[in-house]
């Protein structure tokens, strides 16, 4: 099969997972989510990204009824089952399914869908690195909640995708750059990496902390801090990372050559480490 | 029938309409809503929340293929298969069934959903008056847009229930206030109603437009301004307003008594004027 999904117990295709349309996830985006890489059958920091997952929840008050170990088999299970060697899982959990009230009951069943599908193949982008945009941040006040509420990130992405860039930047009204639509940012300036600390309003990526023990373990200086749009525009290097990003080089923002117009030298070393 | 749907041209229970997992509404929160009252089998200011709905889909640059027209004779024949005469009218729109991916194609086509169930009854809470509790707003800043993007509302009035009150009145870090989790927000100094205006983060209420228009009918003088909740806890009188609500009474905010305690006289006079 190139997809299955569970969803609540039973197994299929993506495309004959249904649900009810009073689905809380559904009339008021209360859901949570993560996507995990797996490479060669084996899921990359599946244990991360399901305590993260916990935090989520623990964050709109959502009580999960499966314990983290549940998760991994069920994840397991839903890779064995897809055959797939290289994949993408996705999970997502919403508060449950009841009549359309904003206010729910303690007793509410959440939700639970784990799926795996072929990863899609970033190589070539990640070989030439990719342009992005800058776009104001316009999301909530809790972005370190990975809830479904994606309209802004999705609307920040869109614009990028209509103007052949690969990502959307986001920067405070100050000019504080946050994050990616769906990634974090790294600058390089004289050797030095600089991301946004998790004081920001930003979601602490998996992979954004990879990097940080990376970089630390190969002697790269890297300081989280704070990062404004006129620095950026002035890095060496800039490079995104995500879960299905890795560690993605940026060439261009909008029409402005970044550094040598190349993927940097650090970008290239933090691609050839990360999954180490 | 106590509820009818129609969803994507297919009319049955709520219970039974069923969407894909992969409905980006589901997974991006990538949809807008409107709620609707009849009364006596007449929808009240059905045009004017269609308007809206469409302004929602502008700003998230979602495409209806649905003229203002085609949309109200669902809502009629919904309404109408529901045999209900006072009835809540829910229609949401997301943007489309596709594989996940944040950004989407232009030929994707939008899912539609319009239900009627039997309005909820509170009458008994306009008559008392209701508690509110005071959350800071840390929704996106794109809330004219009616989005179903609502994890930060529900978990406000979430809170709101949890200590007994019936709405949270939200406010900006520097203390001004917005609007409720799905309400609009006025209040009375010595016979003159302020609300905040359109330049705040808040919805356009429909229901908050017939009140300005009322209030001028009436002599009742109305400014459009700025409220903080300093000035909120020494209101006159506070009301809410919403197409369920309708004019709501507030008689506490937390443990202090607003006014006399009890629902003020402007909120009375706007309670029957509401509909004529």
């Amino acid at each position: 099969m190139c997809n299955v999904v569970y969803f609540n117990g039973k197994f299929s295709k993506f495309s004959e997972a249904m649900t009810n349309i009073e689905d809380r996830g559904y009339q008021f985006g209360d859901g949570i989510y993560e996507v995990i890489r797996s490479y060669g059958g084996v899921p990359f920091k599946l244990r991360e990204h399901l305590e993260r997952l916990e935090r989520s929840a623990e964050g709109i008050r959502m009580y999960l009824p499966w314990s983290i170990e549940g998760l991994e088999k069920i994840c397991m299970e839903v890779l064995n089952r897809s055959k797939l060697s290289d994949a993408d899982i996705y999970i997502q959990v919403t508060r449950g399914t009841a009549p359309r009230n904003h206010t729910y009951s303690e007793d509410i069943k959440p939700n639970l869908i784990i799926g795996a599908k072929k990863a899609k193949d970033l190589s070539e982008k990640r070989e030439h690195g990719v342009k992005i945009i800058l776009a104001p941040d316009v999301r909530w006040k809790k972005c370190w909640i990975k809830s479904t509420n994606l309209l802004p990130n999705i609307m920040a992405k869109q614009q990028a995708k209509e103007v052949g860039a690969f990502e959307a930047v986001q920067y405070e009204e100050d000019g504080t750059v946050t994050e990616g639509g769906s990634s974090n940012v790294f600058a390089v300036f004289n050797g030095t990496i600089v991301t946004p600390s998790l004081k920001h309003n930003i979601l602490p990526g998996i992979t954004r902390a990879v990097i940080i023990e990376k970089a630390a373990e190969e002697g790269i200086n890297l300081e989280e801090g704070a990062l404004n749009v006129e620095q950026l525009q002035e890095a060496d290097e800039i490079f995104l990372t995500s879960t299905t990003m890795e560690v993605m080089p940026v060439v261009r923002i909008e029409e402005k050559v970044v550094g040598k117009g190349k993927p940097g030298e650090i970008a290239r070393k933090m691609q050839e480490v990360l999954l180490k």
